[in-house]
């Protein structure tokens, strides 16, 4: 192996292990930090950034992928691979002057404590400066790369390399259009019944009940383990130590099932990265968007499927009698499959959330492009609140305000959220080609052949394709949003009989 | 300020933030790390222990203090303290070629390893070609510094700053012909019932019960928090993030009462440091006996105490009725002091605890001059307990196998135990003379008069002083072994009316 692919390796290896170990830092501030200890873990974080992007960024680096793309080019190997997203990092890295860091820095720390008075108060007219600062903070970000055919696509590259925002627009306003006919026709319907899931269940009972779920698909505990925090998240510290938290809520306490087969659809997927990827640039899911596609899969496709309560309903309602008592299989189903038109993002259901997201689309590309004003978001956001999702927000807490993204300047990220939704039933379709029976299985509480295939298939590559080549390989098509309209046509069609 | 300070102290800063990092990591691995996690861990520990060592020992660092040397020299100020104290840590560090610490890890791996085995074989051949390995590294350790009046003292010194042999010598042949007398005594009195001790005490109450009693003392579980873990131990990551671990074992379930206050008594020293420290070498505790002088206060001075008990024990019966029935506090405190030589050091009461530390002590002179053989360490072993604690170990895995210390290259580290143990009694006579009714105060549960002390005299200080002059300031003499013997004297004369 060629010397200076190995002194490479060296140096992105102690690049990323501190990364990882930031990661951990991290996970153990939201998980177990007692409040004491927030300030010096900002500085422990803010020291290993430091020391990381300066390794990542150095001069020695930058000659050792100058000479190593031509030395690789036109292979398809790992090591190509792994030259190539180097390459990539690096050149991101160092594009971005040591001021903007440190000014992204001061702006989104005032930024963020201003947007969480401002929603606590519902008022936008607090967050609107800070609004402001960011935006300026993203056409510097943008100004910092080479002209792209939209200034969007800089933003976007970051978390779905590749991806065009001409590409997603298209996409979203095919999709659009199905799913509030949709919604409108389900609203149409009679209702069904999903009173008993906000009963009273015994806080344990419910984590241990998701702990076994998420044994059965294959969530491997011994690299990882499930934490309670404020958040659901999952984050990963080599590919064998994968963890994830998760929560419970008194006023909708099976939600903790759903984001515990969320999070382990991300944690599975990190585990199964070919583990010769560790400590390179390889290692880790390929992109936001086909992370989605797996928390989504595990917790939708199957999660929310009917062989899959067939399955567990059972044993649910062995744990919980009294709550399920003279329920059916069908009946369970049905609930957690509930339509409702609701004003928040993360609480939407399988036929809404996707809504939710081209309005944001929306509005973040006139917000970047100067044809949406900041002060009017209020009204354009309830607007068009009202023309897809059919409601109107009362007030900006539950309206512009609710999401946590643009405090931070995370522009660019919300569409992947409904392009992994598509991205999911693309890759269920190719999947029920490829596993005779599949929902037998899923009705026996069987679930390797399915991670068998992710693993294969997508899993296993890590960073190495980009995003929508890995997708193309698997499914044979790039993004496509027709196999999720056609999954949530059949689906609502069984529930509510459409 | 000098702008010389502020570059070293921004550098040691970010030693500080490194090494805080490392030890969060470390903390997690005990704490909560799946099994998977162990080999990525080892990489991220090397690669962060690494980087802080390129800092520390850097070239820059050297020749800021040599002129800050001059710059503060004859000063007793904070920064004058700093520079001391960073310049001594630096000529440690820069002593080792890179060389040996990589020679180092590889021994001491290989020879925890062997000795874990040896220790369940119960076969001291198995560990014998190993340990001779790491005596030729304490030997070529010691090479490295300038010749010492005996070259245990090079190694005593990394926990002991400034002790010399010969003080640990004269001191530890003062106080064992008593301790030896004092067990002799012991068992040829009327015993006492300590049977209740061993009863079924569930876990989850007793857990709850330490922390009530460490909340007492004043351990700020806003800036901390006890977990479970193997050993007992305490770790901090700032003056404001200080945890402790603990443990319950079935047969002996109230152990874990005493050994949390034992790890907070040292955690407790390290909130108390001055906050103004954070981030310089001047954090942390002094030494390693100073620190143990803490944690042995609360976990003997005031846990096995009669006022103590006295207070607690009708909270601790409200708790376990059955089990304590028809007893009273001072039954239970004669019980938590029963004295029962006893073959392995961490299981040994008040009276014989040092004895099986001057045992180790002598040892490790002797193999370090060569005056031991290694092949006859576990004859040595046996008939040197039956010396001093009057009984012979039926295998070596009790007797010689029984410490870690050796196997990781841990020699010098065992006599500040001992030396922790004698400086806890000799504050306490000061702090009695100082604090009136102090008995009172802990009969009531009061114990921030306590607190106040330690903190004021001891605690705020971290590295500043070097530890015999802190001693020397606050009790008026340098380590004492008279007040122990004084203490555990009239302890025992009350127990079993000697």
């Amino acid at each position: 192996m060629s010397e200076k692919l190995n002194q490479l390796k060296e140096i992105l290896g102690e690049v990323s292990d501190i990364n990882h170990a930031a990661s951990v830092l991290g996970w153990d501030q939201q998980v177990n930090m007692p409040r004491g200890g927030a300030e010096a873990r900002g500085q422990h974080l803010a020291t290993l950034g430091k020391i990381a992007h300066q390794k990542a960024t150095s001069d020695e680096v930058g000659k050792l992928l100058a000479d190593l793309k031509q030395e690789f080019a036109g292979s398809d190997s790992d090591d190509a691979a792994l030259v190539r997203v180097a390459a990539r990092d690096f050149d991101k890295a160092t594009r971005l002057p040591s001021e903007f860091v440190a000014e992204q820095a001061v702006v989104t720390t005032a930024s963020f404590e201003a947007w969480a008075e401002a929603k606590k108060k519902s008022d936008f007219s607090i967050f609107l400066p800070h609004l402001e600062k960011v935006m300026g903070l993203m056409h510097k970000y943008v100004s910092y790369f080479p002209p792209a055919d939209h200034p969007y696509d800089i933003l976007l590259d970051d978390y779905e390399p590749g991806m065009k925002t001409i590409e997603v627009k298209d996409i979203f306003n095919k999709v659009r259009p199905q799913q509030v006919k949709l919604i409108k026709a389900i609203r149409e319907s009679k209702q069904v019944k999903a009173d008993f899931l906000h009963k009273k269940y015994a806080e344990k009972k419910v984590w241990d009940f998701s702990e076994v779920i998420i044994s059965k698909f294959g969530y491997d505990f011994s690299r990882g383990r499930q934490d309670k925090a404020a958040h659901p998240f999952e984050t990963s510290f080599s590919v064998n130590d994968v963890r994830i938290t998760n929560r419970y809520k008194a006023e909708n306490p099976l939600e903790t099932l759903f984001s515990g087969m969320h999070e382990a659809g991300h944690a599975m997927y990190e585990q199964g990265v070919n583990p010769l990827y560790d400590r390179t640039p390889l290692a880790n899911g390929v992109s936001s968007a086909v992370h989605e596609s797996q928390s989504r899969m595990w917790e939708n496709l199957v999660g929310r499927s009917l062989p899959f309560w067939e399955y567990f309903f059972p044993e649910l309602k062995k744990m919980f009698p009294s709550q399920l008592d003279g329920l059916s299989a069908k009946t369970f189903y049905k609930a957690v499959n509930k339509v409702e038109p609701s004003l928040i993002r993360v609480e939407a259901d399988e036929a809404t959330y996707n809504l939710h997201i081209m309005l944001r689309l929306e509005l973040e590309i006139g917000m970047l492009d100067g044809s949406i004003a900041l002060k009017d978001l209020p009204e354009i956001w309830n607007s068009k609140m009202r023309e897809y999702v059919g409601i109107t927000p009362p007030d900006d807490a539950h309206g512009v305000l609710q999401d946590i993204h643009w405090s931070w300047a995370l522009f660019g990220y919300f569409p992947t959220y409904a392009l992994g939704n598509l991205v999911s039933a693309q890759l269920w379709e190719r999947i029920n080609k490829d596993i005779r029976g599949l929902d037998d299985q899923i009705r026996k509480g069987q679930f390797d052949s399915l991670l068998n295939w992710l693993r294969e298939k997508v899993h296993v590559y890590g960073r190495k394709h980009d995003p929508q080549d890995l997708i193309q390989k698997v499914t044979g098509s790039k993004i496509d949003s027709a196999p999720y309209v056609r999954y949530l046509t059949k689906k609502y069609n069984d529930i509510y009989g459409l």
